[in-house]
């Protein structure tokens, strides 16, 4: 009794899972593993999902979570995420301390977590200015398939009927997570979580925070706090699991039955042997070339080098390799600091685990065993005041490889503070050693040359996901070769997973179907929300406004304003002297307008023709309602396109219809997109576009 | 020695590959298979492919493909896609005379050969207006990652740098092959054709033809008559592989290990379970249900129902299944008639082969065996004057379930002409059923009411990757349910293999990879070869030209203009007179310009502000060099974002800079793209749009 009050107290508590909306922990786990700080070795916490419940998370997922995001828009959901974002900031402090015991440094916790919350911020701003507010986004143009137009075809994205898997990597426990489930939760799919067990303590607080803040709705997130046990079995093609960590593991989950047979959407994001190319131009005493030190030795050491954006293969003129690499040197001497993270001195922490410290030692030897050469560093070198015995402490370390095209260097992965220097002959070299890698998420170009800069990216770009170019005009605002942003994609062909995460709106689009529909434009005005040209309008005239028996549109704030409504202008001729008074007016004495002889020997011109500027000015005053009211301003003009001339004697008439409509969740406006069609008096269509309007939801009291 | 001359003149002769530039049959083959005529079992040809060099036709179509064809730009390769189609379009009576053996009507040789034409001329047209005449493609938006300006991103795509290759279905020789030629060949990767082997000999035949015209570039294309061998051994992640075809291989495909391992792009488009649902509003007596009856028969009877977009689910409302089976059954009374494609009286043909003919037995009696209740045709019934026992014909067939969830009916497929009608309650158990096929590439929803169209595409859309509509309006001109499009994606998720094809130039860029970019302006626009924001500038001022010093960027032709060119007006200050004159003139009285108190009272103006069609038209004044030149139309304006607003009595100067040059490869003219901005006198940005010219090659004598 006594020894087992004593084997109790002692033992780490088991990391709980959050699953169907409650938290869970096994009753008598039989398979348990322990997790430990990666300086000190004391137990963190014990890991084990014997019991859980797989099945039904899942179903939970497809039921209660797509039922409850569902009834919200994408711009709500994105409203939800920056509200989560502000919560997640005023509460992030705990987060800091548990991430102490990972190795990683008070820099690195800013690049994981505010890198996540970040991300959270970036997404809801981007979701509510480029998604429409409603659950359906239309992406490209109309297709004409029939000449009369009744029958039309476009594409459009609805969001999968799953639920979003993440299986994450051990180095970014909150980013990791946070970046897959911005994009997932804009386009309405439930989150299952399933952490790397190293560092799942500090997913497991964040994602309690986020329960905490009352913000998600039901079903949004769930988290499985070690062995993700037999999930991908119960999942087909209506879900989506985003991987990340090891190409081995990538391999295992992709040859699974479901992703192989039943169209589970699979998308994996692994560590690449990623290069950094010195240009030709950038030789030592160039701005460029201390860019290009400073980038490199900054790769190597964030994170301990723990990071699949790491810089693994230095590729640099032959005639530079001495000089980069004392370089190097000089800089990681000056700079890199080994320790405990809770060490104020420290710079680089330590790995994660003391597995990752044999990994990384084991192939820093077979570098070596290939041909490499230790520069500085290596398992034997020293780590200074860190224990490297108790702690996962590894030396920063450079080799560099009279042979270029070693196999091994550009195949073998070192999961830590580790760089291989390359010489190359040219850019075709250089070109050819970067496809070597086989596949990267990012490479760092450095050049200040854009002729140079074209031809490598040129010749590297199918080979990555990702080319950072660095110069002396962007070497202090560049975020760096090893951050991934919000903006832009993050994955990379081949060796790097083949996958595609992040990229703004585009990981959005990764959650959803892309179905192409046909049919009436009435059908399809039904099915998107968006008026399309040939459906049914309401239509007021400057008659039936002025017998009261149309509203004219701009008289109707958004409450009242439908898809369709319409204004259909009268004829308005167009007379010489109105375009010789345009011109005039405006300075626009284009010999188009202006000059008889040579507009009609102009190829598109019948004789002198009126501004495309006139028409589109004429056209606002035809359809304008001037008294004050619910349309606030014209923000912008889309898409304007002039088809047929308008010459003097013509007339013109516009027809402006309610296309799209955008309120905003959080001001007293929305956006309102009007389709404008322009046609001339035997009905041809002489211009189109879209005019872009804010409109108050209610009519404001000094416009009523 | 007499018995082996026999042997040798009775045997059909041995189909010829295409492989690195010369046609190749085998010398002394072991494993041989012979093609028959589909309707009168006589010996076509003789298939193999041993001995051939499968790895030296990927090396040289990396090597020598991929040099010629990069050689050249999307326009160029786009137009010689309609040079191409107007030869095949001159050569292709053979091609319909060889389809007759493969059981096909006159008809359904049609969709094959002349859906394949129209597709190159679709890809041709499209990519020369939708892609710029260089080898990069922007994706998206400039980002702005750095406050200054001076650190940006955006997105390009850039070809692969692999091969092409095509593993095809005997169902569509020709078509199958064109469609995934034409978006890999203006994308610039090199193709392998492997068709089926039972139809091989028809898209030999095409091929050869296409080689002929003399318009490929050397290594733009192969072709692997028979066995594709150790094909994908040679394959990597600079590859794609897109298959048509059954589940099983696409299984037994996507397991290879360079597929799981290496990263070869691989994309599946598998035959689904189809369905076509009426609509609750679209019962008997109304056109739509007269339009649905035609669209199943005509999907189940072309190409004898083996069309991977065949209609396999025919979903109705309970009540009116007998009205439908009915129906059906009228239609196909009076229309189908069965028999050799040869024979001018036949509206069915034959089935690709009598595997094929048994097959679809098999499939017919699992049906039945699961509760399946045969309405009319099925094995045993006749099949007219056709010979069943000599050719692979086959009836008809219509069965009826009257547990419409039994899950054989989604999962059975009966690749002939054959569906089964079911009943549904409501249209969530539409919806329900619909996705019990577990993923398809096609459904029609036959309704002529918006909203449950809408309520159906919401539902389904993200089981589909194409939904068509049909009603009244667009029975007549639909395309059909049938028809992949070359301008709409056509594939679909789960059992349709999770693949996606065409969609215009979505199918383009699936033989590119996305690479986002990250630098300076400079630098991005080197890669580019489209201007940057920020970006160096040759800039010309009123000043600088009227000295002589520089010439205004409207008096370069294409000859001499380059991006980066520049014109940087004066200040012009706006006048309260000007605003009313505008107002009046226009008759854009909007309150905003007119009403000085209503504009203050507007949250967006400090008070009365000039039109935003004004300050364009004033921008235009400001940039324009008048006289004649090479200059030839304003086509239209783009992206115009009106940022700050001007009032009176503040002053605007434009900026215009040629952005992208886009010279026409069949016209004396080509389009040039001008960044445009408006500032205000404190250097504020107003205005920022693109402004779309047409611009001539040199100046035309008339405006010298």
């Amino acid at each position: 009794m006594t020894a087992a009050t004593t084997e109790t107290t002692t033992q780490a508590p088991i990391l709980p899972s959050y699953i169907a909306g409650q938290w869970w922990t096994p009753k008598t786990p039989k398979k348990i593993a322990e997790v430990h700080d990666a300086s000190t070795g004391e137990a963190v916490c014990r890991i084990s999902t014997d019991g859980l419940d797989v099945a039904g998370a899942v179903e939970y997922g497809r039921i209660v979570g797509q039922n409850n995001l569902g009834k919200l828009t994408f711009h709500q959901r994105a409203l939800l995420l920056k509200q989560l974002a502000l919560y997640l900031g005023e509460h992030k402090e705990p987060l800091y301390e548990l991430s102490d015991k990972t190795g990683a440094t008070r820099k690195d916790h800013l690049i994981d977590v505010d890198g996540g919350i970040g991300t959270l911020f970036a997404y809801s701003s981007k979701g509510r200015k480029e998604l429409p507010n409603s659950n359906v986004v239309i992406d490209g143009e109309v297709e004409q398939l029939s000449r009369d137009g009744s029958f039309i075809g476009e594409h459009i994205y609805t969001r999968l009927t799953g639920v979003a898997v993440q299986i994450n990597a051990f180095n970014f426990p909150v980013w990791g997570m946070l970046e897959k489930f911005a994009p997932s939760f804009i386009a309405g799919v439930p989150t299952i979580v399933k952490p790397a067990s190293q560092t799942a303590y500090v997913t497991e607080a964040c994602v309690r925070i986020m329960v905490d803040s009352g913000l998600l709705p039901e079903g949004s997130i769930q988290l499985i706090s070690g062995s993700a046990r037999d999930l991908l079995d119960h999942l087909d093609y209506r879900d989506h699991v985003a991987f990340t960590g090891s190409a081995d593991t990538a391999k295992l989950l992709r040859s699974h039955k479901n992703v192989q047979e039943e169209g589970v959407r699979f998308t994996a994001e692994t560590d690449s042997l990623n290069a950094a190319i010195l240009g030709p131009d950038a030789g030592p005493e160039t701005p460029e070339f201390e860019a290009f030190i400073k980038a490199v030795v900054q790769e190597v050491t964030a994170k301990a080098g723990q990071k699949c954006t790491a810089i693994r293969r230095t590729i640099v003129p032959s005639e530079h390799v001495e000089a980069v690499v004392d370089a190097l040197r000089q800089r990681v001497e000056s700079r890199a600091v080994l320790g405990d993270p809770r060490d104020e001195s420290t710079t680089v922490g330590a790995l994660a685990s003391k597995d990752q410290q044999a990994e990384v030692a084991s192939a820093v030897q077979r570098l070596v065993d290939a041909g490499g050469e230790l520069c500085f560093g290596g398992p034997q070198a020293g780590t200074g005041s860190a224990d490297a015995e108790k702690g996962a402490f590894f030396p920063v370390t450079t080799l560099k490889f009279s042979d270029a095209h070693t196999p091994e260097v550009h195949e073998v992965e070192a999961f830590g503070p580790v760089t291989s220097v390359l010489g190359y002959a040219d850019i075709d070299d250089a070109v050819e050693l970067a496809a070597l890698g086989g596949g990267s998420l990012v490479a760092t170009v450095c050049t200040h040359d854009p002729e140079i800069a074209g031809a490598f990216v040129r010749g590297i770009g199918s080979h990555h996901g990702r080319v950072h170019l660095l110069d002396r005009d962007d070497a202090k605002t560049s975020t760096g070769h090893g951050s991934p942003l919000p903006h832009l994609v993050h994955g990379g062909p081949g060796r790097a997973g083949g996958g595609e995460e992040l990229g703004g709106m585009r990981g959005v689009k990764h959650y959803m179907q892309r179905t192409a529909i046909q049919g009436t434009p009435d059908l399809l005005t039904g099915i998107t929300g968006v008026w399309h040209r040939g459906a049914k309008a309401n239509t007021a005239t400057p008659e039936t406004v002025a017998s009261g028996e149309a509203v004219h549109p701009f008289r109707k704030p958004l409450s009242e304003l439908k898809i369709g409504d319409q204004f259909a202008s009268g004829l308005r001729e167009v007379r010489l002297e109105d375009i010789d008074a345009f011109a005039e007016s405006t300075g626009d004495t284009f010999y188009a307008h202006t000059d008889e002889e040579s507009a009609t020997a102009n190829p598109f011109f019948p004789r002198r023709v009126a501004h495309g500027y006139l028409l589109v000015s004429w056209a606002a005053g035809l359809f304008v309602e001037p008294a004050p009211g619910p349309v606030l301003a014209n923000t912008g003009l889309e898409n304007l396109s002039f088809m047929t001339p308008v010459t003097y004697d013509d007339s013109i008439r516009v027809t402006l219809t309610a296309k799209q409509i955008t309120p905003r969740e959080t001001d007293d406006y929305g956006e309102v997109r009007w389709d404008a069609v322009l046609h001339n008096q035997n009905d041809e269509i002489v211009a189109t576009y879209d005019v872009l309007t804010r409109v108050a939801k209610e009519t404001p009291d000094w416009a009523s």
